[in-house]
């Protein structure tokens, strides 16, 4: 049985809701699912800023799990915003949904594209890809210009907008899959493969699988370098709480 | 459930029993395993002409699976052969054990070495590593010069070996995990992480949990552009019954 | 006239002071150089999770300076905490110690060596050699496993030490220069250079002078993608403070 | 005197003819050039698999070279199949086609851009200009749509259509010499190095001085790492003829 | 005090004339400008032909400034001619204004395109870029085809050209920046900052600005290795008067 | 009939002799070769300096040779001196000594090291490698600090310290050759092949080849972009003979 903590890093309670259906449907049965979101921080994650700034709370988050015994982690925004410090935090695995999403579609073609919410998030995406040694496979990052939150609202058209993005990307870019660029869009994976007939790949699914796996098989963050958990350090001020 | 077949691509009749071991040992219950070796080809892979010539064989298995309806396949070697041609012709994922270990290791820390059979074979290590986008990530190769068949001779140490390379490696290379680098070392996995206390990884496992995960999430290699079914073609001599 | 808000963004005063000294040494007369620090976080940063709970700290500097009317900004951590979002917050150009050091060693010859704090930290000083583009610049990075906090500690011996590994890199690497890889080493500076006969390389005032001169030019970041100021957001919690 | 063995990976007689015809015209007059084809294979080769299955013949004409005392190898098919296996079992040098109108392409420009076949052979035209370490140099690959094998037919129109499509890559690319993608299409380079007035490069003429060159200057592939004769190997079933 | 002597590598008095005034226009007041140019070689620099043919007289101008006591030099013309010839030479700072230009763009934004004068000029600044660690930040090399001598001409219509040209670039790269890529671009400079509303970088400069701060710094290129000064020799000929 | 211009690019007429004696052994007996040197510049090439002052005289023997009707020219220094330039000027295709032995190389093995003169020049080598796309394939530059001139005096032992430096490259680096990286060490080629076992490569021998198989395939340089023939242009003072 393996514990995961799905986190949310904004503090929209609807996106967690949906997040965490996301991520139950995949998990084995014998997998507890637990989504949550940070009690401080953005709403939505839009700018380096607001990603910045989602990162106490998602390390709050990390320090409840560990307190309740979470077997892995899985970041739920695709900036994989406090992967590095996550890493330290944690006992278990963490997985990204950019990482994740990423890694899938490596293993499903030469090429992917991702497409994302807005355009000042493309840099980010493109970081993202030569991070995990994928500078090579990624063939674009496009934007739908449409922000994290009106995703859900029917009247946004966000469903169509996206969809028609990732055919015009699939045409341009000459990629194999397809990468969707928030944890907003994963409602639309099913509906958007079955129109392309090409892979769509939601973050929020592949990693609860990693992290699935990676628990099944035993396999933790390496603590020796890097990753070590991080020595006892004074805190101060509004953040004292963070204090080890 | 997903029905995996995990192809030896050599034709050791033991090596591909320990391997479904292996494999089966970190399956889902509803997982079926299906471990088996070509009838052509070389009874060892430690050459690039040895790899070549266990591609027929290889892909012989992979027209078996389709027609047995396998969902994924695992290529149980680490030089990953014959790999872009399997995707082709499977209708499911295929995934290496190289490039399953190696992806494994990059989401465990930033860096992982190799520990591998012969000294010939590092150079295909770390091409394996360019083609995966993990030559910032593979900070090291290195061969324990025993042959892929007397490893699980008790008489050839080469657990011990094994072992001591690997904690050479981790001392030298500053690596935060360590991939083992033939199907044949998995049996010493578990040991030698014990020992080490960092990410041992075997690909056997690895792969079989990344295939499972693929088949659970609907997801199977992009078949539009590169990885389209191979088209008709006449086959001639020896291997004529290939035409498609 | 410029104004340079220099801001270390940990919360240790003592550290401050010695890099507001540092900056002024080498800032023209017409300069205004202010020293900060913020009121949370922590008091060193040693770790992935130090580094990312330091910035909401500095970012409400970086706030703060806005409001005081900053013509420019530096962050004096090697680790260049918070960069990308403190680009965005701030009108004016925003220069990294790392980034500035890592900059000018590139104009004084083909290759340098980083000596740093701990050894934990040397993956980052790697990866913000890479994310500048000075992979194939940087030849090696090396730790002296001396806190932060026990730098400016005459018990420590740091200065020898430091002095020591710098003469070490420099024969081991072969490289041109010398890069100090923490704002408390910022001290030694001149000294190690006199002793090794080459530029060795403090941050802190390499970043001052280019603060000043992108002032000194007209120079800002660039306002119109990715680095656009962020949008309004609603922020909750401890950190509801950081709305816009 | 140099013997060498141009092998054309796939079992058209007919495109052996043509290729024997393309390495005579440019060989020394104390050259021989000996054109072969496997007695095993598929008859073009358009797909991974098709190369995958390729290689056990072509290893055969290499076997049979070294019984008839060739001096060095040409493999003339676009994908280089095969390649680092022929350089273990052969004793001189063995040049793939791409490899040669790669390495010569970068002799005469900055950059080129290569034309060949099918769509679905564009992916392995850039691996390998990865691998050679021309990621750089090339600029673009284009396909012309026609099917190897009707290259030669009169009325497929290939020669105006591939003319047409260098032009258009010549135009988009800016690049300074076209690469023709296929053994096939090497009939067609003068015609359309004239239209052009660029470098058309056929791999085919290239290696087969490259091949000699070698020869003359006793030159040979590096025997004593990677590349060492494969060692003692028991092989079954079909492919036991392949037994060293 | 900082003596820094701006060299135009061409003969074009004027050009060197209105360099000159670009670079009073930014230094301190206690920065003494010199602008020279050689007394030998072509009179704009558009080939890698005039390129080479620069480079003497531009060492002729290293040397006096040796013997005049310059404390800094700068290179004058975007290809950066002779830069490490020039570093071996002269005891101070060397910086070349391509080097400057690029340093600066990435120091505002992410990515920054180039607008240049002849479109056989561009290959040259992409080597630049790649040479310097930017090649992922360099999005584009645009030529607008007047040459150098007829940028200072109101006739020929530049100052609009090269702004339509900046507008495009802007608009098709997704950049940050536009680095002008050529020193007779410099007058141009702030207009079309102020149209484009993004940042636009001469050399010029910035590259007497990063002259002055490494002045005041104290700091000079590393002479340990490659850069030492270069060791006695016999010259012949014309070029007699270059021995050491 | 080729006929092949190989230029010394420094002064020293020995050697230049010495280089024409390795052309001349192994070209085809209907080529000419013509082995000049200039009538200026430095008498070796060991420094930035050296080479670039060495560069007009090459490029005067460039139009030398095309007014006597040259085929392709050798450029016989392994800093590779002014090819841009040289390819500019010269109708038919110039081949760089490096360039050519590093090619040579790479068809021979996946690694090759390097063994030059001066530590000085290691630098450039280094440079020369990832200009031509083989950064990764080069393994090691290793100086042996004779200076050029002394090469061929017997008292200099360089013949046995090359041979050493060459083995200690091959057993440290673990290349599958070895690229002598001074045309002054090409009479000691045989000798070390020899001794060692593996391909030693003199890039003067090698370059002649290339050059003479360009010239019998017909192709040349591509003058359509970059490499166009220098337009019109005013030289004046000492280099007033290079106007065109």
């Amino acid at each position: 049985m393996a514990r995961i903590r799905v986190i949310n890093p904004n503090t929209s309670r609807a996106m967690t809701e949906s997040i965490g259906r996301c991520a139950r449907a995949v998990a084995e049965p014998a997998t507890v699912v637990t989504a949550v979101n940070p009690a401080m921080g953005p709403e939505s994650i839009e700018s380096h800023y607001d990603e910045a700034l989602a990162v106490p709370g998602l390390l709050a988050e990390i320090a409840a799990g560990e307190a309740a015994g979470a077997d892995a982690y899985v970041i739920a925004c695709f900036g994989d915003p406090g992967l590095d410090a996550a890493r330290e935090l944690a006992t278990g695995p963490v997985v990204g949904i950019a990482e994740a999403a990423m890694h899938a579609a490596t293993l499903l073609g030469r090429g992917f594209s991702v497409v994302t919410t807005l355009a000042r998030t493309t840099g980010r995406a493109w970081d993202l890809a030569a991070r995990y040694g994928f500078s090579g496979a990624c063939r674009g990052v496009h934007a739908c210009d449409i922000p994290v939150l009106e995703l859900d609202d029917p009247a946004s058209g966000a469903r169509a907008v996206v969809a028609d993005l990732c055919a015009e990307a699939l045409a341009r870019d000459g990629c194999d899959s397809i990468v969707l660029g928030c944890a907003g869009m994963a409602p639309f994976c099913a509906d958007i493969s079955r129109r392309l007939g090409v892979p769509v790949i939601d973050g929020v699914a592949v990693a609860t699988k990693l992290a699935e796996s990676l628990v099944s098989l035993g396999l933790r963050t390496g603590a020796r370098g890097e990753y070590a958990p991080p020595g006892p350090k004074k805190y101060t001020g509004l953040l004292g709480g963070f204090s080890i």
